[in-house]
């Protein structure tokens, strides 16, 4: 179990990265809302593998088709069934790993767990699981636009330790890295081709924003905003850590530093500073949201590593097969995504927070 | 809503800080478990405060009643519900804050999400909501403890800045701080009373372990044990941070430095390394589990703040009353609490992973 | 586990026949309700034993006690913790009952299941639980009440064979079995008292409505109306059997005759009779809610019967301590309080049904 | 949103009548199970229409794909995906309903609630929704029958008012109406008919049973065994009422009828006889388990009806179209998918009910 974010905007994940098919089934998405496949694919698109140089070279065009709760261009409130069909699927290359477990996979952790696995390509546990949060993620933001206007985006901050330092939003997507700094990223690249080329990985750090959201969003004591982030965040694969705001830094500032003075604008309550990102006691309070993820180096690398099999064998092994040499780029759209399908969730949830 | 935890070993807690009382009710805890007022109250003692002059001195007893679910010293598969009364709730100080907004406070917050606030002592939004994870997590903590061995602890890492250096898990309880290393921590016990006497405050990084895990904890793709864990500590109050392992420092690693080989130790599958922080794929892999807090400077500092009122006017406020000018020190077993209410969950959906 | 009830509005029951205390936290009541613990208490005095001599003779004040979520007689958004201390609880008459199982109590299964249980008064099966139902009730009532001017009341239909022949509403608090027929409560009140001096019991047929339910309520596909409305109902202790609109007798019915024909009064969409008991396709269709309710005869009977014991010995019981012979005019309240928290639940979960 | 059912054994459906497919999506199904699409393919066959003369004539082969969760023959712990694409499906003879409200159907309801609905039969409320519960329930099925032995079977018990009289399990499924009374059978085909002929419908009574269940299913006070059961059974499409055990009959019955008294039968506590259906307290209690669900007649029948179309105007319809003039066959497997969901749920969940 385990497979459904969300309580009203609610999803469900399945597939395997070399089964016939993936997919995503919403649950709670209120009826009445604008969608189309070329709306979820341009989403998709930009999660998409064989891009470019810097990501694994496996083809999948990761059409969506719509089967299911959106009738005449809108949806119905029914769940919407999202799938996509596995094409360039080389399960070949993983015959070898069937019986061996990858260091830094899941594939030891299934295994204790499951005692029976899909070894092909990581099975369950493949970064291919996240289309569908992407997916479902294109949905949420179609409803986040057109009921409050909020605005969702990600960049890369840092990359192989070199720091972004100018900031161009327009510059995004631009760049192979999705860095807002066209200067620091040409020496990300560099970085990952490097290390591509020495059969090794790097990681980095994501910054996820999302603009124009209202006060009130988060349900506290549990489900506080900041809560519920830090779950989306750390259920993207290969993510170690997550700061609001802040973050790490706050452990060192004083608290008359940290604190952020409130004022009036026009009649609004507005912060001055925004070291808490956008969040106090759990709830939204209508500053920009700023959340920051630790985004490990790839897992998959094909210096040869010690582990083990499963009969109980020390073994060495090379991880071959198509792999990204940094997965910072591609987290990018997953982690707009789950911020995505976090607003939208308490989004709905607010709506039941006064009489 | 938003106040339950979990979902076999599942918590509610309610009450606010200046309400006759505040308490937690357990649904899910296995019958047939020992437990005490005094097992319970020994996990309370270490939250309470007033315990020495780096905390507030607002006293409290904190003494657990056990109101059901507990028949001749034994669970019986009810819901266990434990309630603690207010004594020492002095809320004359909180009269000049009913229409005030405390910068870093969540008063604005949720007088925008809910309309009406109980604004003494913070409400609902208080640390005192934190009882109740204590002493639901003391349940837990008999629970892994007697069913499988785990245990967990915590301390404090680093305080305004000074680092711990040497480790030493005797030391932990031993000095007001809970820091593992006796030098260190009278330097952070010296920076509290500096910052006090500045009427500033000071934050810090608080360390979660859990050792004898086993391998299998956690339910991916969503409700990965690294997910979990993320909103279990971001729920936490000033809680700014989380990170699993090496954390962002893993960001600037090699993908060959930082994944943990495996070898075998008498016959169990074990790593060299545990970068991962003691989960591969969102699931336990048998080694220790190690969780890292940011913990913010507290919001209530006395220095004179800019901030607005719920009648549209800019105010300057000094929040007066009775503070911990850093609650790292009472975080450490409330991250506990929290480890081990997210553990005893995943020990027991692991019960349901095979036929 | 399992003592949660509700997605939205959602509550918690716990405590034991015979432990210190009762209560019950519901979480996710909207802020600004304006509560009291006189409103709370009207319900729960419908609700008491000791009323009559058709009732036990156990007293109790059962007197609530809000304990958090309600500040200055307006709900805050926070859980509102409701108690009620158990006054008396003669628990010797109980000891004979430790190790043996009462025929149509739950006694075997709890032992079966959790194998160690609060025998006294039948612990966490008594009936007594549903104090925390009709509390928590109470507070769904003013919210559907002020929000949308929804109105659920019940009645005994028929007692030990005995049917209502007429119905005046404002009759049923007014005899002792709660039936709006005052002819049958007379002839209702002699079968029960006839069943006491028999040593035996009599069962019979509640009917719960509710007006004013706006179309729309209830979530289909398994969330329907109808189903949640049979998960509330046959969670109440002794009904074996839920029916709506026609229920049982609309499997003699011709089609044609079933279905209710649409017309439309002054613009809205009524129809003209209302077999469906107020809902179709699991939605409310804006007619009155009408659902009955099979309560068995009372278990506890004093005649001599055969049962077994936990040392695996065959034994025969009677069951001596104060009872209901019917329990039809108590599950009355129950049953307005469970339809409440099912509409109150599907009110807020409609605010998400459209954008 | 409500499309979910299930904690630990959780299934979410998604599809409409005439959309490109429908499907399901089981999230919890332990690891290890043996598991063919043949096995699920089997108990859609009973399922399917057009399967006779008393069923609709619409063609669907309901041929089940399993896009993932099974590898090499076992469950592996993820999410198992099904589908089915929809082959038959006419839409152009609903065009006329477009825009008006079939009595006794959902079109009214869904178009109250979501403003914008897909009413190409039935869309979203049509019974096709029940294929993604059937082979769900196969999935079940096969958990329960390989964990603990368990069989659930179900069967016409009357119908348009004729009895089963005669009990052959062998003869479910020899005759159209799927009664265990051949006799009887005969003279229900023969009701079924002349319904058709009128262009009218009937309805029934199934009945459902579970043997070799275990003591110790079912999680009180909310989730019991019967409240789960009620809210099962009461979301199938067409049933408007549920009984266990005696059900309704046992309101006409004394206490010392109607408790079934304990005995030993080597060793194991049996019950005398069995009017509680096979539940004490919520509890499974080792007895068969034995429910009823009242079954309408179809709403669909060709005779002129009053109605009401969304511009606000009355009509007179007549319902054209592929229907059964009786659900209630059809009903059976449905009936029994619904309680091995339950069960399955149950069996878990019970794994956590001691230490």
């Amino acid at each position: 179990m385990g497979s459904t974010f969300g309580r009203l905007f609610r999803i469900t994940t399945w597939g395997e990265s070399h089964g016939p098919a993936i997919g995503v089934v919403i649950d709670g998405c209120p009826a009445g809302l604008e969608i189309s496949e070329e709306l979820i694919q341009h989403d998709l698109d930009r999660r998409r593998v064989g891009q470019s140089k810097v990501t694994s070279p496996r083809q999948e065009q990761d059409r969506v088709t719509i089967l299911s709760g959106v009738f005449e261009g809108k949806t119905t409130g029914a769940p919407i069934s999202l799938i996509t069909y596995n094409a360039d699927a080389d399960s070949s290359k993983y015959e070898p790993l069937r019986d061996v477990f990858r260091p830094g996979h899941a594939d030891y952790t299934y295994w204790a767990k499951y005692g029976h696995r899909d070894h092909r390509g990581g099975g369950r546990s493949s970064a291919r699981e996240t289309w569908g949060r992407v997916a479902a993620g294109a949905v949420a933001r179609q409803l986040l636009r057109t009921v409050a206007g909020i605005e969702v985006y990600a960049f890369v901050r840092e990359l192989a330790g070199i720091q972004m330092e100018t900031f161009d939003r327009e510059e995004i997507d631009r760049n192979l890295v999705r860095c807002p700094d066209p200067v620091a990223a040409e020496k990300m690249v560099a970085a990952i081709l490097e290390a591509k080329e020495q059969q090794d990985s790097v990681g980095g750090i994501v910054e996820v924003r999302a603009d124009n959201v209202p006060p009130g969003l988060g349900e506290p004591t549990m489900d506080k905003l900041d809560a519920v982030i830090g779950y989306a965040m750390l259920g993207i694969p290969a993510v170690k850590g997550v700061e609001i705001g802040e973050g790490f830094a706050s452990t060192r500032m004083r608290g008359h530093e940290h604190n952020d003075e409130f004022y009036l604008e026009n009649g609004r309550v507005r912060t001055v500073s925004n070291h808490a990102g956008g969040m106090l006691g759990g709830i939204s309070n209508g500053e920009q949201i700023v959340v920051r993820l630790a985004v490990k180096p790839t897992s998959s690398v094909a210096r040869p590593q010690r582990t083990v099999d499963i009969h109980g064998n020390e073994r060495v092994i090379s991880v071959e097969g198509r792999h990204d040499p940094s997965i910072c780029p591609r987290v990018v759209p997953v982690a707009e995504a789950m911020l995505l399908l976090v607003l939208a969730d308490f989004y709905l949830l607010n709506r039941a927070a006064r009489i």
